[in-house]
Formats: C-alpha cells, structure tokens, sequence
C-alpha cells in the first residue's frame, strides 16, 4: 500500500539515483535548510570508470564502490533510502517506490542514469552481458574465468578454441579497456597457471561496427589505440555488425552492409555496444509531457529543468543536455561522469536560486579532455588547454590516466587499496580478485 | 559422456578439494615425480577462518580466498581442476566429475571438507543460512545490510523492531564470532548513518541449546566468552532449543525438554548451529565400505588410510580419525584448520613412504590450543604448554588471535591488506566492505 507520508517542515529535495550527478547534487546542498532524501536503488555509491576492473579480476568490488548513506554520515540534511522509483505523480509532487512506498518532494532531481542497449535485441542480454553494475562485473567475471577453467578440461579442440576465444563488442571506452586487458589476462596473469592449455593462446576480439575506435575522440588517437590494441594481442575488427548472439558465439557482418557474414565460436561474449536512458526517463516523459530524445533521454531545458516543471530537474547520462557558453552555440554534453557531476552542482545551485528568487544559471559544460586506457602503459589522452588540445598516448597518456582515476576515487582507503593492487599488478602481473563465489563446475 | 583419460606416465595421485587439508597435502608432495590433480568445486582456496569477516562486511572476498591453481603456479606436477566429483569407483580406481569427466588415480586423497547440517530440517535453510561458501557469506552480508536498509523505511513499528533483531543460532566459534560481530555494527558501524531509525537499538541474540558457549573451551573460558559478548550487546541465551524456523522469525523452547516455547520475531536469522560431513563421505563410503560416523564423517585407519583400500585416504573436516600418540589412547581429532593441514601432510607423507615399500605412519594430532574471537579487544585463548595449559581472555587474547590469523593468510598481499582494513576499522569502526551487489529494494 502506497502510503504518503507526513509533509516535512523543512523543504524536501528527492534526488532520485547517487551516481556521479546524484551525489554532487546532494553534496552541494550540504548545510543548506533542507529535507533531502535521496533514492538509490543499490546500496552503494559506484565508481563506474574502474567497473572494468571488477569485471577483470584486478580490484575487488568495495574498492570502488562505497555505501551511499556512509558518504553522507556527516551530511545530517540528507536521509538515504533504499528503493526503486516505478512511478513519479508530478501533479501530486510524489515519488512511488517498488516496495510500496511514496515520497513527496518540492523539488525534485532525476539522476538514474544509464543502462545497456541492445537496440532491439534483448534477446542477446542473456549470452552477451553487458557492464553497467557490480552484478554485471561479478558476471562477466565469472564467465572469462569459467571459460579458462572449462577450457582445461576440455578435450576437444573446437570447443576448447571457443572457450578460449573472448569477443568483446563496442569499440567505445569501455570496450577497449575489456579488450586491452583481457589479453593481458591470457598473455601475463595466467601463464604458467595451467597444464593443459596454453593460456596465451587465447584469442581476444574487439568487433566495432563503425571504421574507428573510440569515436569521441580524434581520428590520430583512435588510430593510435587501435595500435596499441593490437600490440597488446587484441584483433580488432572495424566495420563489423553484429547480427546475432547465441549461446555458442555469434555473426558478425563485415565490409558493411553487402558484406558476407561470419560465424565466431565463442563462450564468452561481452557486450559493450549500447547505451540507453534509464527506463525512467520514460516514466518522466509521461508524468511531465517532456521529450524523449533516441536514446531515451529527456530533453532538459537549459537550465536542466523540465518545461512547465521548473521543480524537476534531470542531470547526468539520463539527460539530454545542451552546454551554454554565452556568444558559441548550445553544444550537446557528452555522457561522461564530469558532465553528470557538473550537472548535479547546477541543478542543486538552481534550486537554492529559486527558493531565493534568484533566476536560474543555464548548464555551462566544462570540458577536462577525454582519457582511455587500453592496457599496461597503454591509453590515449586528448586535453583542451588555452594554448590547443593536448593530444598524448603510450605510457605518458597511461600514467596521466592511472592519476587522475585514482584521485577520483572516493575515499582515502580505497584510493591506497587500489593504488597498491595496481601497484602489485603491475610488478607481478597477479590480479587479485580471480575469486568469484558462485564459479563452480556445470554439468556437461 | 564420461571419457576416461589415457594413463598417465607417472603415478596419478588425485586429491578432491583445496581446503586446508587438501592444499597442504599436494605441497607436501612439491617436486616429487607424481602427477597431481587436485579437483576443486570452487576456483579459490578459501582462509575459512575469517570467512565471518566477508560475511559482517568487514573484508572483500578476494583478501580472504586465493584462486587455487595460483597457489601451484610454482608446482608443475599439479594440474588443478574445476570440478565436482559425483562418482567414485573404487575398483576402477577412478573419481566422476559432474561435467562428465572421468579421472584415474594411483592414490586418492578425499579432503572434501564439511557443510551445514540443519539436524533433519533441511527447510530452514532458506530462512537461516549458514557460513561455509563465499557465496554464503555474501547472503549473510546482504541480509543484514538489506535489514538495516528496510528498518529505515519501515513505519510500522512491530515490523521494525523485526527487522533490528538479529538471530545467531549455535555459540560455537563461529556463532559467537558472527553475533559480537553483529552487535559492534549496530552499536558503532552505522552510527549517525540513519535518519529514521537508530542502528544501537538493534538486538543480536544469540541462541545456544546447551548450558555454554565454546564448548571446545575449558568452562571458565566459556563463562569469559559470555561476559564479553553482553558486554559488545549480544543477548545470550542459554539452554534454547530452536524449534521451528521460518520467513518471520523463529521459536525456541527455553529450560529444557518441560520449557516453554518463545517467540521471536526477526527478519535476519544466521545459522551457525550444525555442522556435516560432505556428501562426498556417504558416496566414498558406498564406494569403499568405510564407515561413517553419525556427523557422515568417515572412519579412517590409524595412516587416514580406508581399511582394504590403502590407496584411498580422508583427511580434514571429513575424516573421524584419531591421534595416536605412542603410550597413550587414541583420542579423536577436533575439527579445526591445524588438524586439516596435518592429516594433509600425513596422507601425502604416507603415500611415499608406500611408493617406497616403507611402513606409513600413525597420524598424531599437534594441538595449537584453542582460540576464538569475539569482537573488538575480545577474544578468549587456550594454548597447551610444556608447563600447563596458558587460558586467557580480553585484549591479550585478541592481538594473540589477530596475529595467528594474519600470519596464517596465505600471500603477502592479503595479509597486508587484511591488517589495513583491520587497523581502519579499529580506529574508525568504519567497515570497508558494506557492498552488495545484489542489495536491492524489493516489493512490498
């Protein structure tokens, strides 16, 4: 039973997801008189751009990931739930969660988010996991392993080589990282750890349907990363649409779309490719009248606020915002974690402004540059500065890379933990996390 | 299909499990001309011994379990396995996996281990789970997570109070670990994290049938492990036979056979109570004719061999076996990890001395004494001397057991690991590992 609760004294802001844009914009209403409740529908606060590593075995998950309501301990303003919105009754200014729960609110900030696309193939979830959650590294951690351990007991040498033949699909960042360092699994952690197989000999695919990897970045660095891919054992390859998942590998179309079609044999497929809003985005449009955009992201004035509902804002991936740099053009803000904790300080600061009468600021997108990595001493960095892009790759890009993700990373210890895993791993090429509960030997 | 393998060139000796007793008896044979399969139902040796701590948040998984064939990158003459057997044929001197492979063995080592026994009440487990698996410890974990999480949404006040009351069945060492564990993060854990409720009103009960908790111990240790856990919180009760459990809650029947039968209402019910032999002790024994005891443990011969198969030995939690101390009578052998990891050693001990045409030897049990842990600066130790038993309690006790544990983690980096998140949270009560995957919010 939905139950309404008691009207607060105080103002209320729900700020419904903590993510990059949640947390800031809870963050920056520290101190202020107001009732905030924020809305998670996990328990923890996550570190997206190392998930990679969980997923690939090199950092445990409390590592990057932090219990929300610790963030916030020492923030008495904010009361942390544990819930999931399915349904926002913008005429009633109410949030209704899963468990039957409802939220009132005065102000309102959407931050839920991304999720994977399959664009139109759900179907394909179940053999090509995706990584957007703990849950989906523990997966995809569970299955490169397994398919090692599989491997070495295989006695037949075509489904010992589809074991041993890992596709990752999406040349975006995320792609290259999983790609980059599941050939540094089968060529340095687990030499020497087997008897039958040969780990090295594991065959690490990188398949991308446009002609060039990392797309967000200049055409020199893609190349370069391209490069480097390779010289890590990655095969990539360009141009190549999928056109089907199943649970034994899958079929790609290469040299577009008069291209012939190619069977892969694979046990271990990961999907990279897609990206959508969260299915929130969805559940807003209809309560507000607001835009969907293709992805499924809500159109957001340029103050972040719906039309006709100045008390709703959304920030981050699930926005589709525009940055305003008085005398240039409105320019489309790009979905990375900057943007989204830009986002959740001017959509904070907007609510201060109106409850004071202020008019609100529009969104300004301050761009630090775009950093991939690939591997070992392997990334690419391209950096605006007043003087021109900075562009770098290699082992000074992979260093610029391993500083500014460890500064990032929310709390002391962690930072020290993951800064000595990467440290051992380095020297010793161990990972330490190739430890997964539920790895245990199927049937057949 | 089962397939057979061709017979090796050297003497196969295969041992199922990487427990203690397993892991021990393959580096016992190190650089010996014998081929080794160890066969693992997990990917990971497992330090069982602060598996509570995975399970109270208070560690990540990977600092407490090493993947197994890690462990034996430097001993080329093991070949580790993913595997669970299901078929053991003694004649054919061959063990079954469940994934249809078929292994021959000149020697079988069987250190399957122990698993919970809910004493014929096989339906209770889905309401108290019990500590053995990784996998365990992360159900435990999110339960008592996800029961905080529920309290502060709750606003019927008798489901509240369900959800703070925490229930330990059985005050072993790992009942009476779990609940001042549990009574240290209500009390100091999540203080000043909730807005809605106050985490210290929590109640941990801890329920033991019989007069005490640690049994094992001398009854003055018994009566100090009870003091400090009142101390921490714990409510201990003593003489309380649990008679039904179920999704609300349980009953147990206090003072005897004559008492009356209470009901406690909790939503977070941890099984700590029984222990059982693998199954694997009744197939070894079908396949054999060895006796198992009434805990389906198996009686081994004096060398932990099986009376008429000299080939086959038990050692570890699966084994009945004796100690045989010369000029005294045999005593049975407790069920710890120093037990395990030298009936490991006998076993493989005992396998070259028969390869050699030398008599095998007796297993003697070297008892360590006793030690258990019961929260912060408590802990109750007693450690045989050439001068007496040395008994003692509180602070001293629990750096004592602090060191025994870290010293024994296997690899550097866990133990440093370990010994930082323990210093943290020493001084900050702040638990690193309160992540879950899986916590979500649920209906209803």
């Amino acid at each position: 039973m939905p139950s309404t609760q008691n009207a607060p004294a105080l103002p209320r802001v729900v700020i419904v997801g903590c993510g990059f844009g949640g947390l800031e914009a809870a963050r920056t209403l520290r101190g202020e008189k107001l009732d905030i409740v924020v809305i998670e529908k996990t328990n923890h606060h996550l570190f997206q751009p190392l998930l990679y590593q969980v997923a690939t075995a090199g950092l445990a998950a409390p590592s990057i990931a932090a219990p929300s309501r610790w963030l916030f301990r020492k923030q008495p303003n904010v009361t942390t739930l544990l819930g999931e919105v399915d349904g926002i009754d913008a005429a009633a200014r109410c949030v209704h969660l899963t468990n039957g729960h409802a939220i009132s609110y005065d102000h309102l900030i959407v931050a839920a988010g991304a999720t994977h696309s399959y664009f139109g193939h759900d179907e394909w979830a179940a053999d090509a996991p995706g990584l957007k959650t703990l849950a989906d590294a523990f997966e995809i951690r569970r299955r490169v392993l397994t398919a090692f351990e599989r491997a070495e007991l295989e006695e037949d040498p075509e489904r010992r080589r589809a074991l041993l033949t890992f596709v990752v699909i999406g040349g975006g960042p995320t792609g290259v990282e999983m790609a980059g360092t599941l050939a540094e699994i089968a060529r340095h952690t687990l030499a020497g750890e087997f008897r039958r197989i040969v780990p090295s000999t594991a065959e690490v695919l990188l398949v991308e349907g446009s002609g060039r990897v990392l797309q967000a970045m200049p055409e020199r660095l893609s190349e370069r990363a391209r490069q480097q891919l390779e010289r890590l054992g990655v095969k990539v390859r360009l141009n190549a649409m999928v056109t089907r998942i199943d649970a034994h590998g899958l079929e790609v179309r290469e040299g577009g779309a008069e291209g012939d079609i190619v069977r892969i044999d694979s046990r271990c497929v990961i999907w990279a490719a897609g990206v959508a809003a969260s299915p929130l985005g969805r559940l807003l449009g209809e309560a507000t009248g607001a835009e969907c955009d293709r992805a499924g992201r809500i159109r957001v004035q340029a103050d972040l606020s719906l039309p006709g509902h100045p008390e709703i804002s959304v920030v981050g991936d699930l926005a589709a915002a525009m940055s305003h740099v008085p005398g240039q053009a409105p320019r489309p803000v790009p979905g990375v974690s900057p943007a989204a904790k830009q986002m959740g300080r001017t959509a904070a600061r907007n609510i201060l402004a109106r409850r004071a009468g202020r008019p609100t600021q529009a969104f300004r997108y301050k761009d630090w540059g775009s950093l991939a990595t690939i591997g070992r001493n392997a990334a690419v960095a391209d950096v605006p500065t007043p003087f021109g892009a900075l562009r770098f790759s290699g082992y000074p890009a992979w260093l610029f890379w391993l500083f500014v993700h460890v500064y990032f990373l929310i709390g002391f210890r962690n930072r020290l933990i993951v800064l000595m895993d990467w440290a051992s791993a380095y020297w010793t090429f161990r990972r330490n996390a190739r430890v997964v509960p539920e790895v245990r030997a199927g049937r057949g």
